[in-house]
């Protein structure tokens, strides 16, 4: 990124408030993106659908908004990649499988909606895997376009990280937003269960689709889900409740220095990589008293299989037309969920439902004691290998359990790809893990090499 | 009921009135029930459990608080018999079963809780049918002992029709309320779905389960079901919207005469006996203008297997300890349906439990020409067979739907045994139903015979 236009790198909160002041115009902001789009997107293939002409209209329209007087939103002139899963009125969303080529939605998701009237620019949609799923999609990492970028939220978070948009919206079902973040470096913020309505998002596995977003800062990830938290009365897990000032809590200093467990995920031991052991390492010794170890109850060990369980079955019954359609026409991947799904039973799968309760009434104990837990994103850099999207395995638990997750790009590995430090906090509190995660990166970098 | 004490035949409001005032102290009234119950209990065999001491007690306590000056519940000195899958603190709850025989919960389910805060006298426990499902209980018909009150809330109507009580609380997962009602000739009320709280209450089928009420009238139904309305985090199908005045609004007028549509349920030509057919006919004939027939579309012909399968499903996983720990103490019905219930794979299961939306958007054309729908509480009187409790084959669709049922004792047989007759209102539409139900019963008594 040496010879990058310097509006692209700014942080996104900063170039919020340029916008909305004028120092920036929409329409100066947008083409910068898009030029960066036209240089790189060849390598790095984040966007499913990108119109510029499209982009353009809407940042002419946003700055004669403003020039006029009339109130300007909180995105205000913002452009946002948008996951080819939610969808947008009027502009295809093929839901990355080719039986969804040509679809086009008549109604903006909900999300999509809370945008626009924020004043953001739909930039465009961004690659999604299969079904948002695990077979992996044609999106490159930018760091490295022989290394994975993760997935499902592949496009996302490439275009993020090649600074084609300063903000996407993703979703996770396992680790699809916490895990190519990670692997891509970029903040990667999976709010709590319910935080943030789906309504007009594929619905793979509604008892665990949660909406996540992507940024070039913590504070920008705040800013965006900010506009996006709140109840829906078509998504039965939202709650009329009010919504968390994110961004004024992430930018505001603790009270007290904060608390940090370290938790080894199940399956930390086998699955880790050295240099992902030895950064937690250095990470727990740099934060000393601040940091305690809390190990997870064995029951934990079963969360991935009831995870998969819940969302094998539910897939079964969401993705049952699509088997029907066009079953040749879906990766091995899907179909063999597809397939494990339909073996679940009705008893088994609300059995398993019961165990997102018992668990968080397991994580109280570490909460009462510890501000968020600090895991790691992944096991690992992002896998050199085009075939996978990477191990969910340390996302799946904190998705199960509807806690809000970051991942903030603090590591890097030795032949040069970012790592990202998972952050969790208790469920409904989002503004103090952000709040907290700012703390960290702070922190860690004032004490030097982390 | 000739040479009753006239206390136990007041409409219920206007003994709460009486209860208010001091007119009529608590303790007067609960040993007039007392010496009701001891008379008639060994024919109707009501009550699982009941100690005279407790609810002379708890009557004397509110008779002295009421003499202190200080203030008093809406159901002050109320006795109210509550079905026996209801927990109550320190007081046996068996469940119907006796793989639960010396149960004692530690905590009031929070209906009991609303109770008890509203002024109520907690009478004693109900008998309910094993594990309320279908299995006949010992209580008999008040109106004829050979005769069925019906299941699975048969104490709690029972005790209402042999005014051993004024109230009495219940459940209804298929027809379990409006049913038993209906057998005995006394007003049941099921009101919509998520109205409300069962925490505390034995969970048979989460998505199903509702409580509901017995009152011998209209606007007892109403005041008591207004105290138990009202959010409660222990329910996710409760929601924290206002309470409806239900009994204000139940004794105000019509703006406009109501409109009824007649609703010949699924099977209702093959089930429906002649007298309930004959009745019907005559009902709507005398409300002439008022009332039209509106056909329902072929697809809630498959309402009662979908009913049945998301029943048996949530029974299997509901019901797996008892049938781990006594499988040869559970009835064969309770055993044919867990056994049904382990079949139900959770694609099916997802997919059946989607129909209640849409048989609810069908539903809307209806309530958009009428007020409430008017259809047969029961296939007809309570059968003279103390082997079965009857068919809730014309209740288990408006379970289904959630919306809210009342059924009101206006119809005899030939062999003198009461029949109801079931107004279901839109889902919400708690009051306006109430209203037309009291509409109704006033109307169709200046009409003459109906």
């Amino acid at each position: 990124m040496s010879n990058i236009n310097p509006l692209l790198t700014l942080d996104v909160v900063e170039l919020r408030d340029r916008l909305a002041s004028g120092a920036v115009r929409a329409v100066e902001y947008v083409e910068a993106c898009l030029a960066r789009i036209e240089e790189i997107e060849p390598q790095v293939q984040a966007w499913a659908w990108l119109d510029s002409d499209f982009a353009i209209a809407q940042a002419r329209a946003l700055d004669a908004r403003r020039q006029s007087g009339a109130a300007i939103g909180p995105l205000h002139g913002l452009p946002v990649g948008l996951k080819d899963v939610i969808d947008t009125a009027r502009i295809p969303t093929s839901n990355g499988t080719p039986l969804d080529e040509g679809r086009v939605p008549e109604e903006d998701a909900v999300l999509v909606a809370r945008l626009k009237a924020a004043g953001a620019i739909i930039m465009g949609k961004t690659v999604s895997t299969e079904l948002a799923f695990m077979h992996p999609s044609k999106t490159r990492n930018p760091h490295n376009p022989e290394h994975t970028p993760g997935g499902s939220s592949a496009g996302s978070a490439a275009a993020v990280a090649a600074a084609m948009v300063p903000l996407a919206v993703g979703t996770q079902t396992g680790g699809s937003v916490i895990r190519p973040a990670s692997f891509c470096g970029v903040v990667g913020f999976k709010p709590s269960f319910g935080a943030i309505a789906r309504t007009g998002v594929l619905p793979q596995s509604p008892s665990l689709d949660t909406i996540g977003v992507f940024a070039n800062s913590i504070n920008g990830a705040a800013m965006v889900a900010e506009s996006l938290f709140g109840y829906d009365a078509g998504d039965p897990y939202t709650s009329p409740s009010p919504t968390p000032r994110l961004l004024d809590v992430a930018k505001s200093d603790p009270l007290v220095t904060p608390m940090f467990a370290f938790i080894r995920p199940p399956q930390f031991d086998e699955l880790a990589d050295e240099e992902t052991v030895m950064a937690f390492r250095e990470i727990t010794s740099v934060l000393g008293d601040q940091c305690f170890e809390a190990p997870l109850p064995k029951a934990f060990d079963d969360a991935a299989a009831l995870r998969a369980k819940i969302n094998f079955a539910e897939m079964a019954k969401h993705y049952y037309s699509y088997e029907k359609r066009g079953r040749a026409q879906l990766s091995s991947e899907i179909v063999a969920a597809i397939d494990k799904g339909n073996d679940v039973t009705a008893r088994d799968y609300l059995a398993a439902l019961d165990w997102r309760g018992l668990f968080n009434a397991g994580l109280e104990e570490v909460f009462q004691r510890c501000d968020v837990i600090i895991t790691p994103a992944a096991t690992g850099q992002a896998p050199a290998n085009l075939n996978t999207t990477g191990d969910a395995i340390f996302n799946g638990l904190w998705t199960f359990c509807g806690t809000p997750a970051i991942t903030i790009p603090l590591l890097w590995s030795q032949n040069g790809m970012p790592m990202g430090v998972q952050l969790v906090g208790k469920i409904g509190n989002d503004a103090r893990l952000l709040r907290t995660a700012n703390w960290l990166k702070t922190y860690l970098s004032t004490q030097g090499d982390a």
